[in-house]
């Protein structure tokens, strides 16, 4: 039988399955049984459990991002599921797929890295392929790239969210080479394609998606640098006014210090990446941010702390015409 | 004979043309004598010249922003050309043609205008479509569209620099719809053709590009929410929701307040034609800032005050690789 | 028997009356057992209720903001007031006057309104006195205007505050016009009655205090400039300079762009309003902390977020003196 | 024969009087002689002067501040009025009139002085009337309170500016004492007497006005707080709390911390007297803004730093309508 | 016995001692019966307790911030240490010492104050000395010095602490008027010493550490510059200038008027002064954050609201290495 | 004989010796004759020069930041010498000294190096020991670093600044890790040594000094790192989590990304780090302010703009005191 998702459970199913421990409190009721309060997620979402019967061994037995075999049944509760879990231990390696536990880009990572590897083929500059080449024909990294997030918790949060970033990134940098005159359309798409690469070390997806301590006490800016500068001390004659542009380029790509960029965009491909890279970002947020949203009574979602604003979700505003005098007919 | 412009002009020839006064010093030399020290202007760049015969006279005849001719010689004084002026009077109105005084957009306007009045015919819903031909078929209001520039002294300032920035725009936006699902293409469309109508009020071109007192006083947002409110107005049944989202896409165009848009982007649409706007202008500027640069020895050019920064003038990086080396060999 | 207001409720008391249901939630004890935990409202506060048998069944038949009828008693909780509810039914449309649930303006509607026509009565310029009528023997305006809270939680939160506030700023404005020589009398008196009439349709009483969608989306300076627009179109030989003076106070009222307003004021009368009315506010917050203050144990309020600061309770600073030491005997 | 002032010098006209010297220079010409450039002040305004013969001899003889007698003509250069001078000596102290030579407030100060004596007289509160007392009882410095400016460059920059200042901010206390309940009238009056009473010794008249050290190193706010509580020292019973609450609004009346108030206005009083102070400076900005510009041709001021905006010169805005069409007929 | 300490108490293990009551809950389980939820407190931590019979009855018998005798058990609840109280009855002013209830510095104060002493001893200007003298000749103003607290809640909380931190600060002054010429060292230590003076009234240890009224109202700066003006109205020939550069170092030690000085350091001793003021700050924020931290799993320190940052618990970086490998072998 | 230096020169003297040339601009009299204006520097100071012969000509032998050698007499122009130069010639490349023409450390170069040795030998870490190493023994980059400023207008703006700042800040956090407990000195010691280091390729001396088209794009941190990265790569192991932490303390020494810094400091030694360098920079900014300012008469300096204040230029308090009346006789 295939795995069963948390977002296809319903009322009174028993349910025997992996799940990943997002969180996990041993409490106590009132008459001073102990018992376990969980939260349980796989790649469709979350569920909170209960284990009313042996708590205080079975907490011993597991912890928070480990992931574990339930049997349980699931229960309303306040009008939301809950898992009443009757027994538990963790899983072996070996009887799942971590892949299951952590969201994925809805669009598949195949068709995307090849679509990628297209857009590098399209470099013409020998030193710029060269650098693309040293990162897209070795292995491990490709498979950390094809794998990683592109953030924590704002945008493109998934397995595959930094290809799917980068990709519409490159691809919206592609359309303006064609739109304005004096791009250098091999350093800007370059460029667009190695942007965030420090991110592939600055995130961990274990499952959940954490920084790592490199990641938090340097940020993926200076470890991109750091890895593209490694690749090119390998390589023959690269220019090294290119070397200066193109590290310029991923340190400006945030584009003020505020931001995290110390020196903003200096020539006109930073400037346009920066400007792709943050259209790309903020289309993700607004799009995730309505999406995630929950009460169809309200017309706006709640406040956005990264957005810093309330967003408005669009009524079909051809319903307010009364259909008789509509005026396309 | 054509007009002769001011960019062809070399030392030593004698020129009898019409020029714009760009600005004009009544001055006295230590031995007490009158002169009037002037910048002229036309489409093509400034000068500056001298009166030194008859100066107090001829100060009471024009002012500021008239069109004079004049008959003078091109002399070089520290390393720039001069205007030694002989014989000085105030143009008739039927003598000049505006259009020679003031910048226009390195497009053709009528190509221009053709490709935006395609766009306006690609929108389907039909109140949009009626509020754009609301525009587009007031010739009075076309007239003055084509000829307006987009900013005062920032980016676009020519003549059909408002239309080159709008098609600019509305090309992004459109690419935007093919990339992005969920983004309302008519709505975007309609609202980045739209988006700087108010421009048209705002500024005026005599020929200096300066702020109308309507313009200093309320701004092209509140100027073009008026305009285009005063047209819905005639449109039987649009939809009451829709002109708040229409009028909503102009009052957010901005971004934040801080930058004159009192609210922020509520809904997607918003939010992309704000970034599309703000990528076009900001492509402007730079590219304007290169192209104004004069220093040939320097590789950074002067600080750009709103830009907030010096711009990189991109060496020919390949030049730094001795030719036998080249890896591309 | 008449309303029993929440105010008046003590320990004890058996109460059946009607009451707005703030918030709802259905809750679970420990044994399993579903109960209803509420807020209600009436225009003098708020109380929490609490309904324990029938719970799931009742949580059906009612909806937060809706008005209900309760038959309950009231007990005290850790020192705290709450009902306990027995029964409760949802009220009729004529059963209640929506005006208990709501709180009212401390000042007599029709009192303060008669002082704001004669303040309207005392303008003599014609054009604006055109305006202001175009507003005030508008029937359907009035009603809304005298009826409309001044903002949805910060200051003047009421039925009647609209016009309290608008009042008070007005005067203000006109004790300022016989202090300063060069006030334009009729302008500055003119604006400050109409300076936030884009409240009446920014925010609605319903009888919680929200923003309408057009209120959320425009925000009443540009709703202000709009309702204003539609009746200088009406009124013959409007000065067109007037218009755009009439439109920048309101755009302006403010006082900077990161308060909402894209233009500062530009002229004097426009600063002064801004000023009056920002007075009048910050008055009407400050009086409102302490009113609602409620540890009478502390010098100081709780900390207030839209002020960013505590407000000291002032003592009896006389108290400080022993009697007999009083230097004012 | 009586002084002449500046205002009133036309061209052509001998003139032998006593001016500040606000600046000077020697310069070269380039024949190599010497001459000064000299800038001289009374209380009427300004007027660039020239010494031609004997300038390095006379260059010794006076510094900028001091007060010279010069002989000299009228002269007109580039449409301004000059002086060329002949002769030049430092003046005597007695032949002068420190007064003519700085600008004084456009009031009467006796009158002024006596109106603010009255409104010592209305405080009944004990305590801060013998506060009020220790100030305007002591002649030394009643007479420095009336000569003093309100500041170096902002507002109510004239001999008596500090009193003009300070009345119009106690009576507009005094007309909202009249209008908000529970402002203690006594203190918000006191107070506002006294809020820049630091201001005597933070600036000096010599003629100039600029900051002493003290008023550098500490600010009129630190200073007050010391000159009022060297007076409370001396008041028999002086309740602790009050002296905290008024040093507190002393303290405060800047409103922020980015604008030198450390503490934020924490009671009603004290933000009321803030916004006072604040609305009468900035009126008499705007109003000296105004009647300073000098460009009759256009509709708006020069950029003004301070207020960091351009102003409106209004317009007659009647002036729009055709007489016979006017809408008052 | 001794007094038993929080930091020591062991499961199962019977308490019968004085704690300081920092919160009290009167609460109600599900059956109805009232319970107390308290959270105790002593100089080495907190510890909550419940008091399961007779809550209502023992509620009225204290307050917060009282000092209570009890009689309990320490019991395991959810991993955490908690009291199970039977008995309670208010403590008696003379049963215990209130230092045990509020943490001291972890500094000899006899041992800091000497050392204090010594260096107001090495100041050589007689001026300087006379006014340490003032502050350290007099007894109650020492007693109250070396108790106070640095600050309410964010570094040197406990008492001592301001006399630790000013010691600190001292000493840092002190070294660098060793390493830069054209410090004035007997200038610079002496405020060194004064700087946080108000501090003694700014706050109150009731043991709570609280701000006093005075201290809201005007902070320890104002505060401390009127307590050196008290002492140097008494120090016969203080040289006036002087003063105003002493109070100046009191006003600017907080470096710019965002954080509280309305004027920055305007000479180099005031910088100096301010920078090393801010350095033992931030060493002892920094150290307390690290020492306070209770999560031994994670590399990070929970978000630090003061200064906006997570910390990185420095892991033992050479443990990376393997032993063998170990280069300094 | 000797080189003659700029500050020395006195009015009357003729002078013939080597210049840099600041600038030079070429003229023209009114009576149509060029001549040349130069400002010419070394390490002294700045002069103006006047070439009144054969301008034209002589101005295509020479350019800006060339050495020329110059035969003129020194006059007085307005107060200030100037020097009237009638032969010029470029210098020849081994005529003269190129350190004669810039500013040096007023310290000797080579005994702060060698303080700087000694301190890189106190560190007892193997792996931080050999990183240093790889730095010190390396010539060519220890002739660089001792040459280099440590600025390009703000602080240590001379040969050898970079050393001088790097061994005060050493100083300092050597003085610190005896003051602190848990400080790692090693750490903390090498990182100070090392802060600054991208500054050796940030900024050339070409004797002006100006930012490298490298250090503009990239700035002294990302170079820094880099120099680092690379040095460590060839460390044999070389414990990873030090590795971050040392770059860590690169990138966030400028403390919050405002100043550059993308991190804030994240450990301890990473914010003493940052206070000790601001401490030791802004010291050498104002005394530089304190040296360089020109105007005897004023108590003041003119507002640096780094600074944002102007300084007190401290009198001498005591010299208030009539002499007999001094308390410390």
């Amino acid at each position: 039988m295939g795995k069963r998702y948390i977002s296809d459970l319903s009322e009174g199913e028993r349910i025997v399955d992996h799940f990943l421990v997002q969180s996990k409190r041993l409490l106590t009721t009132k008459s001073g049984k102990s018992y376990l309060s969980l939260v349980l997620q796989d790649r469709t979402g979350r569920i909170s459990g209960r284990v009313w019967d042996g708590a205080d061994e079975l907490n011993e037995k597991f912890r928070t991002n480990d992931t574990i075999k339930i049997d349980g049944t699931v229960e309303l509760y306040n009008s939301e599921r809950q898992l009443i879990i009757k027994r538990i231990r963790p899983s072996e390696p070996d009887e799942f797929d971590l892949a299951d536990f952590v969201a994925h880009s809805a669009y598949d990572i195949d068709e995307m890295f090849l679509e990628l590897r297209e857009l590098v083929e399209s470099v013409e500059n020998p030193h710029l392929k060269a650098l693309l080449d040293a990162f897209f024909e070795d292995e491990e990294f490709t498979a950390l790239f094809r794998h990683s997030s592109a953030a924590r918790n704002i945008h493109h949060v998934c397995v595959g969210g930094l290809l799917e970033h980068s990709l519409s990134t490159v691809r919206l940098c592609e359309y303006l080479t064609t739109q304005y005159e004096g791009l250098d359309a091999d350093l800007l798409i370059a460029m667009a394609i190695l942007h965030d690469i420090g991110k592939v070390r600055e995130l961990e997806i274990s499952p959940a998606i954490n920084y790592t301590e490199e990641g938090n006490l340097l940020g993926h800016i200076t470890i991109g640098i750091r890895m593209i500068g490694e690749r090119i001390d390998r390589i023959p004659d690269f220019p090294p006014k290119l070397r200066t542009m193109v590290e310029h380029m991923i340190l400006s790509h945030h584009g003020q210090s505020e931001w995290g960029s110390p020196r903003p965009p200096m020539f006109l491909e930073a400037e346009v990446l920066h400007r792709a890279d943050d259209m790309d970002v903020k289309i993700d947020i607004i799009t995730r941010a309505l999406s995630e949203d929950s009460d169809p009574d309200s017309s706006w979602t709640k406040y956005h702390r990264a957005l810093e604003r309330v967003l408005y979700k669009k009524p079909s505003y051809e319903a307010d015409t009364p259909p008789g005098d509509s005026p396309d007919e």
